[in-house]
């Protein structure tokens, strides 16, 4: 019987883009071509705003060859939006669906996306609409619950750990306070990912915070200073969502009603500020002459050709399933990527319900994070290191001291 | 007679790092082990610092396999410094350089270094020292003269390429204005790589702004309405040495005196200020909602892996034939690197003076500046494309569009 229900699929993006989105979409399309009762691929411009312009592209029109070449290339190639839609707009969204006999619905985003798919889904219930709809995972934040991790978070974490590779060379080199502000709001799984950087010894980042725990700017100071004081240099990671004890993101204190734009809801993706304020912190509170301060910003989830390989095969395997599910049996959810326990890196996908993946994200457990509050455990490492791939090794020269002549 | 100048080499690194700097540390300690004249192979740590703390690294020691291993790791093996000696430490230098039998001296940097190197040498010949010392061509600011171009700067700009490639995507997906911050604190240079990522049309940068025109911010925020106007988003490629008519930073004179840091000589790299400013004056004067800034930072000098493969090859190469030369006969000077006419890229290397190179710099020439002072043109991309080794494509889907049902 299910796979009698023939119609129309929609696909769309959501969200912010990653490097391996596009994955996720080219799996959809060419597994939808291998299923007659899927008539028309469409896929909507700019997530839900396009569902709702009725803006539609036919990706059945598209060769392998494009589809492919689309698949490598990063962010999300149908666009994609930051709108929840109201209930008046879901009604609108399903009236439109209908009238294009979308039977099929798959929604790439992170819970948020997840969320307006659910509400989706009630509402052909309510109206006896035969419907089937996925939710394909999607996050560099790494934040979806029942997820080991999510795809786009392997190709991000990679571009982490490279540039924080560079950068503590870099701070080896001319060395001095270096502090870098990375993505991720809630979940500090991004920042995290900085230590995997680590080769030798004294290889930065050598304070790693994260939204998860509640940040001090006086801990913060004498934590460089011990660092700084022992090594003569210092390469802090710092989540660009640290908040202090009250929940109150650390760039609202340090900056506060000084600053001449309006931090009510305080922009944290696409400015320096964050970086600048902990880097004046030091200056201020310290003797450190040299303090410098980067945001490595949309880079993060948009540098051509720093992929995970294991990113990119998973970011198009769940959409298989996910498309595979959908046909199959008259079932709707998310596809959830499961961890295989053994020494060998394996995974396996699991239908879970919507809800079980919308609205709330998770935050990175406690056994990943150090006690002090300014690193991560090895039991992250292990965790993280198969989904970003094998690093390039970073070389230092022996060095023998050549006896002084005085 | 040349060949019978015996004697310890000296070698040391000095600026900002490169990805490719240590390919010239390399490409000297190997030219160096084929010549017998060479005895001890020694590193200086942190540049002219460790010469002045006699902080000396046997090279000779270094197996090949080390060597091969540093030279494709980014930034300074040896460490790096920012200071330009005194009289007083070249003279202090130069007697350490005497004590240890130092006959060849190479230091690997910009303008400054050449002038160090010019220095020491003027100090040899005063006191009939028999020297031969070199200087070898680095800066990812590509403002030597003498040089078409110089090492560094095609890896630098590979990856202000790909950043800007991934950028440009990214706010394609999710439209609005988005500046962003590339080094370059007198030539344009490296900015105007950006351009390099353009495959589309419409693809960004759609405006790029160089240290070498005044830039006025009324019109940069007239140029961003027009565009965004035009195409319903605008990617800017700014450099952080932007100066008004009078050569005021443009970061002095949109954050002045209200910044809590005193600018008295502006800190442009290592902070997001500049693009966070810019970002301002878009949001204040236009209806646009969506304005973000990202500053590249010292990603852009390290990042591992993203090597042009020429600039590797050159950046060694120049090392080799410093070597080369400094044994061969009595020259001094420092390596520049010509372009040979011709349809198919190819370089010579020439011995220019040492004082050719250092002091003052070189700027993007006029022909490779649009006439509006906002972009570059087809002659700069010419120029660039060898250096920076091929990109990788960017793929779009056709986009055919789904007639409308209403």
């Amino acid at each position: 019987m299910a796979a009698t229900l023939k119609g129309n699929m929609l696909i769309a993006q959501s969200g912010g883009p990653t490097v391996v989105i596009n994955q996720s979409l080219v799996g959809a399309v060419l597994e939808a071509k291998e299923h007659a009762c899927i008539q028309g691929i469409y896929g909507a411009l700019n997530g839900i705003k396009g569902v709702l312009k009725e803006n539609f592209v036919n990706l059945r029109r598209e060769t392998v060859a494009t589809l492919e070449a689309v698949a490598r290339t990063p962010s999300s190639a149908l666009g994609t939006v930051r709108q929840k839609p109201t209930e008046e707009e879901c009604n609108q969204i399903f009236s439109i669906l209908m009238r294009y006999n979308i039977r099929y619905f798959f929604y790439i985003g992170g819970n948020d996306s997840a969320e307006t798919t659910l509400i989706l889904n009630e509402n052909a219930r309510k109206v006896n609409y035969e419907f089937r709809c996925f939710h394909i995972p999607k996050t560099i934040d790494n934040d979806l619950r029942e997820n080991d991790h999510t795809p786009g978070y392997g190709s991000a974490a990679r571009f982490v750990a490279l540039a924080i590779m560079g950068d503590n060379l870099d701070n080896r080199a001319l060395p001095g306070v270096k502090i870098d502000v990375i993505m991720g709001r809630n979940a500090g799984f991004l920042t995290a990912a900085s230590a995997l950087a680590r080769q030798y010894g004294d290889d930065g980042p050598h304070l790693i915070y994260l939204p998860e725990k509640p940040f001090s700017p006086e801990k913060f100071v004498s934590d460089v200073q011990e660092v700084y004081g022992r090594l003569g240099r210092c390469l802090v990671a710092v989540s660009e969502g640290i908040c202090d004890e009250q929940k109150t993101p650390i760039l609202v204190k340090l900056i506060g009603k000084e600053d001449p734009d309006p931090f009510n809801n305080p922009q944290l993706s696409g400015t320096g500020a964050l970086g600048d304020a902990l880097a004046r912190e030091v200056k201020e509170k310290t003797e450190i002459k040299r303090v410098r301060a980067d945001t490595f910003g949309y880079l993060q989830r948009s540098f051509p050709g720093v992929v995970s390989e294991v990113d990119a095969s998973e970011a198009r395997q769940v959409a298989r399933i996910a498309v595979r599910n959908a046909v199959r049996a008259d079932v709707d959810g998310s596809v959830a990527i499961r961890r295989l326990p053994g020494k060998k890196y394996r995974v396996s996908y699991e239908v879970v319900p919507l809800a079980s993946v919308a609205r709330d994200t998770r935050k990175m457990p406690e056994e990943f994070i150090g006690s002090a509050g300014n690193d991560v455990t090895e039991a992250f490492l292990e965790y993280a290191r198969p989904l970003v791939g094998p690093l390039p090794k970073m070389a230092r020269l022996k060095g023998w001291a050549v006896p002084k002549i005085s």
